[in-house]
This record gives C-alpha cells, sequence and structure tokens, in this order.
C-alpha cells in the first residue's frame, strides 16, 4: 500500500508520444531480410530533460505487446505508462536525472510502421506483404530515432523479454553506442518450447476466418484467433505458484447457461485478458513480432566466448526465480557469455512467484539493484543531472 | 536398442477391441451431474487369462487421448497398443501372470459413448446434447465392465495422467474393490494452471467456424481448431530440455514460401502432431474429456487427512522429475494423503527429460519398479498366474 501511494505522487504528469518519419524512398531502410522499408514511423515518448552533454540518455526497450507509454499519465487516453512504477521523479529511473527514451518496436501496432501501415506503393494496408522483421531491424530503426535526438552514446539500455533481446541486440549491433546494458528475463536465443508457443499462437491467428491471409482491414478482424494466442500467452507469463495464489480452483458466481463456458476464475481471466488484447493490439503485427522473437539468435555464426568480444559497456543481467518462459539459466548464460568475453557484468536473480510477468511487477525490487546500478555506471562516467 | 528388440519379441500378437452395451432404458447411468445416459458402451481390450479364483485382473485406465487398445497389435489396423511397451507377456505388466483391462473412457470417441454416438432419443449424434461427465463417471461405467467380466476385485488400478486421476477415484469411491492402485504422473486436483491450458484448448476448438455449437458431424469437423487444441497440450507434455534435445533451433530443409510457415522442425513437429491428432480423435469428445479433467477435485468436501481413511490397498504413487505439467509436488501430495491415513503408500519420482510424456516413454525404468510392486501385491495375497 505504501508502495503503491508514492508510486501515484511521483508519477510524471500528462505525457505525449511523438513521431519520428526516416528512411523515406529512395533511402529507405534495409532490413535483415533484403528488403527494403520506407518511409519508416517511431512512435516515442521521451521523459526527464536531456542534459547539455547529451550523457544521460536511458532507451527503455518494450516486450512483444507493450509500446512507447512506459510512464506517465497518457493525454490521449488517461492510462499509465506500462513501466510507471519503474519510470518518474525519484523512482528505479529516475526522470530527474536521466532523460528516458521508449519507441515503438518497428512492425508494431501502435504508432509505429508496421502491417497495419499503408503501404506507399498501394496505398492500402501492407497485411501480408509487409517484410518480415527482426529484433536486428528494430534495433536499426531505433538507432535512427537515437540519431535524430543527437545522441551518440547512451548511457544505458534496458528491457525485459523481447525488450531484453533487443539490449542484447544493442550489445552485439553497436557496441560502442552505449555505456551500460540491462538485459532482464531475456534469452541469448529463442528456444524450441519458446517458439513453439509462439507457433501456436500464429496458428490460432491464421485458422480464424477473418484473418484472410493478412487482409482483414477494414473488415472483421480476426479476434477470436488473436484472443486465443493471447490466452496462450498469459498462461505462460504467470506461473504455477501465481495462478494458485491467484485464483486456485475458485468458481466464478455468475455462470452463463453453457456447458463449456468459463466456469472457474481462471477462465474468466483469461477470456479478459484475450478480448481485451483484441482491441489494442493488431493480429498482423503479433504475428511479425512473435516471428522476430523466434528468429532471434544473437549468437548467430558466434560462438559464446565471441559474441560480446567488442563490448566496452558495463552490464546487468536480472532473472526471476520462477519464470519459466525464460529461465533463470538462459539468463545466466548471457552472463557467462559476458564474463568470457571480460565485460564487466552482475546478475540477480529476484526471488518472486510471478513467473515471467515479475519483470513488469516486482518493481520495487527491481528499483533498488537498477537505482544502484544506473548510479555506478553515471557516477564512474561523470554523468547524473547533478552534473548538469 | 536391445530393449527395442526384447520389446518387439515380446509383444501380444494381434488383439481385438470388444464391445460391452449396459445400462439401456429404462435403466441408464445416473451421472454425478444428476443427468442420466443410456444405453451405454464400453470399447475394452484383454490380455492374458483370467484365473480360477479372478483375482488377477488388472485394469489399465488410460489419458485423455488414449483408448482401449493399451497393447498388442491391433486386428483391424496394426497399429500397436499405447503402452505396448509396459504390458505384454514378460513385460512390467505380464500378461502371462496378469488379466489385463482396459476400457475407452465414456465421453471418448475411440468406441464408447461420447458426443459422437447417436442419441437414442433423437436417432442423430448428440454434439453438446451429450451430457457433463466427470472422472467419478468414467470409473462408475467401468465398475458395469468390471462386473460384467465377473470380477470383484482387481488386483491393480493403474494409470498416468487422467488415467492416474481415475486410479485415486478408484481409491476414493470404490476402496474394497482394490487390491493396490499405481497413480502415475498425476494430481488429487487439477489446479488453475492445468485448467488453464485445457481452457484455452477449448477456446480453440469453438473458435473454429466449423464447430457450430458441436454439431458438425456428417460435415466439415473444426480441424483447425482442434490440431491447435493439440499443438497447445504437446507442448505441455514435452520439457524445455526435450525439445531442445529433439529439435534445438534446427529448420526445416522443404521451406514452403509463405514467411508464416513452418521454418523450425519443432514447427513442423507440432503441426504434424496436431494434423494426426484431427484424423483420429473427435472435437466434442476433446471437450468434454478436458472439462472432466478441469472438474477433477478428489477432495471435493475431504480434507487430505480423511481422503483415503477407508483405503485398505496398496499405493505406488509414480513421479518424474521433468514433468511440469503434473510436477512431482503434486504426486508427493497424494503419497501424503495416504500416509495420513495410514495407507501403506510408497513413492517413486523417476529421472527423465521427456517431461509429463515420460510416463508412455520411460517404460525401461517403469518396468522394474512396477513388476516388484506388482509381485508384492500379487504374493501378499496369494494371487499371480503360478498359482492358477
Amino acid at each position: 500500500m505504501e508502495v503503491n501511494r508514492i508510486t501515484t505522487q511521483k508519477t510524471l504528469g500528462n505525457v505525449e508520444t511523438k513521431f519520428f518519419t526516416f528512411a523515406c524512398p529512395p533511402e529507405e531502410l534495409i532490413l535483415e531480410s533484403g528488403e527494403k522499408l520506407g518511409s519508416v514511423t517511431l512512435a516515442y515518448e521521451t521523459y526527464g530533460t536531456l542534459n547539455v552533454q547529451k550523457s544521460n540518455a536511458i532507451l527503455v526497450l518494450h516486450a512483444l505487446s507493450g509500446d512507447a507509454h512506459a510512464a506517465g499519465l497518457s493525454k490521449t487516453d488517461d492510462v499509465l505508462g506500462w513501466w510507471n512504477d519503474l519510470i518518474g521523479p525519484g523512482k528505479g529511473i529516475d526522470t530527474n536525472r536521466y532523460y528516458v527514451i521508449c519507441s515503438n518496436v518497428l512492425g508494431g501496432c501502435r504508432g509505429s510502421t508496421g502491417p497495419s501501415s499503408v503501404n506507399p506503393k498501394t496505398g492500402k494496408p501492407y497485411g501480408a506483404d509487409f517484410p518480415l522483421i527482426t529484433i536486428g531491424d528494430m534495433v536499426k530503426a531505433q538507432t535512427r530515432l537515437i540519431d535524430h535526438l543527437g545522441i551518440s552514446k547512451l548511457l544505458a539500455v534496458i528491457g525485459g523479454s523481447m525488450g531484453g533481446m533487443q539490449v542484447l541486440q544493442w550489445m552485439v549491433a553497436y557496441p560502442s553506442r552505449i555505456q551500460s546494458a540491462i538485459p532482464i528475463a531475456t534469452t541469448l536465443k529463442h528456444t524450441p518450447q519458446q517458439i513453439a508457443f509462439n507457433e501456436v499462437g500464429r496458428q490460432a491467428v491464421m485458422a480464424d476466418p477473418n484473418w484472410k491471409r493478412g487482409n482483414y482491414y477494414g473488415e472483421a478482424v480476426p479476434a477470436k484467433g488473436l484472443a486465443v494466442a493471447r490466452m496462450i500467452g498469459h498462461i505462460t507469463y504467470m506461473s504455477d505458484a501465481s495462478m494458485a495464489e491467484k485464483f486456485g480452483r475458485r468458481t466464478r458466481t455468475e455462470k452463463e447457461p453453457f456447458k463449456f463456458s468459463a466456469d472457474f476464475e481462471v477462465e474468466g481471466y483469461l477470456h479478459y485478458r484475450g478480448d481485451n488484447f483484441v482491441k489494442r493490439f493488431d493480429a498482423n503485427s503479433y504475428l511479425y513480432i512473435t516471428k522476430a522473437l523466434d528468429l532471434f539468435n544473437i549468437l548467430n555464426g558466434h560462438r559464446l566466448v565471441d559474441v560480446f568480444h567488442n563490448l566496452k559497456a558495463k552490464v546487468f543481467v536480472i532473472a526471476f526465480k520462477s519464470d519459466w518462459l525464460y529461465p533463470a539459466y538462459q539468463a545466466q548464460e548471457i552472463v557467462k557469455a559476458c564474463k568470457l568475453a571480460g565485460v564487466n557484468a552482475s546478475y540477480c536473480e529476484i526471488s518472486s512467484t510471478y513467473g515471467h510477468d515479475a519483470f513488469l511487477l516486482e518493481t520495487v525490487q527491481e528499483t533498488q539493484i537498477i537505482q544502484d546500478f544506473l548510479e555506478s555506471v553515471s557516477n564512474g562516467n561523470g554523468n547524473g543531472a547533478e552534473h548538469v
């Protein structure tokens, strides 16, 4: 309770999403697949003030269903940011000291260019004509935004789950542009189990007759399929223990007459989360982004000992004990790769029963360790607002 | 390799499925829901010979997608039984000594009465008019078959997963009719995580427009929805480690041109298992049986200390280390309940990376411990073929 009260008091006020457009033809973005994409828009938000040296910028990277609205109260819909408990004045990522940037990923549907955007060649939404994108492409697009903001080196890149993969991508592809990196609840490469869960989600979407090979814009969306996909996702984000704590075998008081209606609270919860997701997320973006996750393998062609060999940044890897979707052993592999390359890396495994969702929920524990880490990076480099 | 060779040599020859019909109107089977069902047919197979004392009968209970064909080579389609490596002459459940019975569950679609059976009142398949059934109803129907075979007391009841729940049901509802019980890879009650996985499977089936609220017989079946449900199931039957061993991140050699086709071997495998399942399983049976699983709570109204208080049978609980769908802690709860009731119970946790599927695959390890246990039960009671 105390924590919530403090959190609310210290929340950033109204924030606004901005848009940056680049890679306009004939200078399209060249993707990993070789295909060209342009023009590209990234939706982004910034919190705090960039210092004169432009050395206090932290890039926050979101997960599968996240967006640019990481903190504060959205001007348009009054919604709090998805990591509001961690980002704000005096918080774990202190906007009094740091300039925080968060952008919606390429391929997304929350303001950035994705399959629901209009294809300039046809005047219609891309749909399945949108090119395959990778975590590498998402990060490449982010470098353009960082250039645009006049920042040559980020104080830190931080993110959980898919956000953590983007952190790893920054570490490998742009090592000289980051002073530190905090990959959370993530992996060096998607495992077959992680791929499998995504694939059944995609199959659920594509089995929906409303999907129509991606050409459903302006018509009924594949809501049932996307809801099933999201329900599968939610099970993997929680844990056996957190579900037992939250729902047990409690049944719903208002039962529908149909025999296969949701009897148990856990079923009702999943329906609610599935239906809610459909309202704010595009099914094609779900396909493209999950595919990007599955294609992710930062080791691609590298040995574990080599993958971070160019990296001078300080690294802090965080995992959660009950996370079975991105288990702690996978985070430990990241630490091992760092150590093998002589990278200054530390590791924290947080006790939590929340499962993978812990990276969004265990903000009190995260606050302390992230604050300390950023402090050490910031002081070690003469950064931070007190020096401005 | 050695094991396989021996297994093949000792397989029962051709076996045949038989059918037993009972509960004919006006003497219908009264279900737990209070609804009446009749007439009821159970498909079943038997292996070995019932001794004169009728004291060497072992009832084998199948899991969600199993059937009566547990061992030997089916006369009709040349398929080996689902537990063929464990049941046969000289095997873990030795058909030279024991009379083995296995029946397809009530609600199933492999010869026993279920939603695809003809409703005598309408002359059409039941579809969603089939009454809700429970694990208790499945076992109640089995008692009729056992009566029909003239057996008053079973030497053992044995089964994994849903089969294990039926074992627990026998222990609670018919304690005087069993001399021993072997629940494997199972739980006292379905947890919210287990319910959640089943519920998304059901949602996938019901989202398929071919489902038509269960009235699809004679038309296109909800194949896509059922395949998605089965794919979800298969992920939960394996383990992170077994998937990594079996597939890694290997990609398929023959790729389809579509960008969301199955690139990875694990995806191709899941598609194959999903498509295969649709050919042999009825979508409505999937809904009814998964619902029976979710409703299962052997503690219903009992305290842990009381649930097995009437039981004189010897109990042997088996679990597998990598099984995360029915984790070992849930098997340990069964042992605890037995011990609290003064039941003679032992426990074995088998090392395996196969996940939940281990109960079907770790037959070499199971053979030794089950053979010994049955031997002790059999000798303790003067049973076994050598006394016939």
